[in-house]
């Protein structure tokens, strides 16, 4: 019993490393369409996200199962709901990578972000990718000491998230009302993509530890 | 034992339903606040979301002692799951009425809108007073009829945040970069507040009929 536990739960972990690296991949080829006004690429993302949806479905009936079958109580209980948890959290993250690429498509044949800003959503980018990454890493190792990187990643973030505001209130902004609004939007996708990735972080480490995380700044994310 | 499990079940029920009035009491006076620069009502909503986690963190430990103690597998289990869930959508729908109360704050003693959209805000405010409360009969009677309806209230939902976009982007509009975004963050909050909605509903649907919602227009909510 309790090694068929392990061994459906371990699988469970495994499809959640699985979908950290789809909606990784997925928030990739977004910001690669974001910045180079690529389409095809846009649309791909587009449609790749209902494979998203599907593995969150398997998930979320594998968990089920698990409950029902095995009935797990205390901390064995806590894991099973914590993955619940978490294949929601990622499954939106796979969402807001949607949301970054339909905003791609919907300015094409232009760009949704001004040349001059191309830096700073391909640094946010690059961000979303690493905190994404060890989002992974942390599932798949249980190694809680990762937390601290994620919530730096989320840190920096939330400066470039600020950092785009104040570039767009500035009374030196020169590209209209439509690129404010674009760049808004598309940077608070940025920004509640790594709060989610946060929030997965902090379920796997209230499951190893037992105690909600209380370390560097790991802001609440819904 | 499933005298005592219908028991607790009804219990989280209740909580549930006592959480969707203060979600929506949470928005209706964020909304409040919002059309009349009021301080002193904004810095009130930001000071109660607290209370909405509390009740949050108290519907998840209810319903993970209900699974351990009861050991629920089948209905009951995907009943209890439904609910974890519905806590949570609850949970952010008060985050959303939050981040309204905040942006009102930050512009006193301005008001965030234009006196122009103050009258779109209104009617968004309305619907989602209406939605939520809807939502609230839906977990407390499991009347799903009620569904209907509250797909026509996120329609309606999705019209005025199109049109406060289109308002905005028109060459007309003269309030300024500034303004722009504030009107499209807050449109967006509103939006998502009544995607949350229908994303409870199509819970509550769901664990009544035993099958996904299929009627008008339940759109996707994550």
């Amino acid at each position: 019993m309790r090694e068929a536990f392990t061994e459906q739960l371990d699988e469970v972990s495994d499809e959640l490393v699985n979908m950290t690296r789809m909606v990784g991949s997925a928030m990739n080829r977004a910001t690669q369409a974001l910045l180079d006004a690529d389409l095809k690429l846009a649309e791909e993302v587009i449609a790749a996200d209902a494979a998203i949806d599907t593995l969150t479905s398997e998930i979320e009936d594998n968990c089920f199962d698990l409950i029902a079958l095995q009935g797990p109580v205390a901390s064995d209980l806590r894991v099973v709901i914590g993955a619940l948890r978490i294949a929601s959290s990622l499954e939106r993250m796979g969402d807001l990578a949607e949301h970054v690429a339909k905003q791609a498509r919907m300015r094409y044949p232009n760009t949704a972000i001004p040349q001059e800003l191309r830096g700073t959503f391909a640094e946010m980018g690059g961000i979303a990718e690493s905190i994404v990454s060890q989002t992974g890493a942390v599932i798949a190792t249980k190694d809680v000491s990762l937390a601290t990187d994620i919530a730096r990643h989320d840190q920096q973030m939330d400066y470039f998230h600020r950092e785009l505001f104040r570039i767009v209130l500035a009374p030196s902004w020169s590209h209209g009302v439509e690129a404010a609004v674009d760049v808004t939007l598309l940077s608070r996708f940025y920004e509640r993509y790594a709060d989610h990735a946060v929030s997965v972080t902090k379920r796997v480490v209230t499951i190893v530890t037992g105690e909600p995380y209380a370390g560097v700044a790991l802001d609440s994310a819904g």
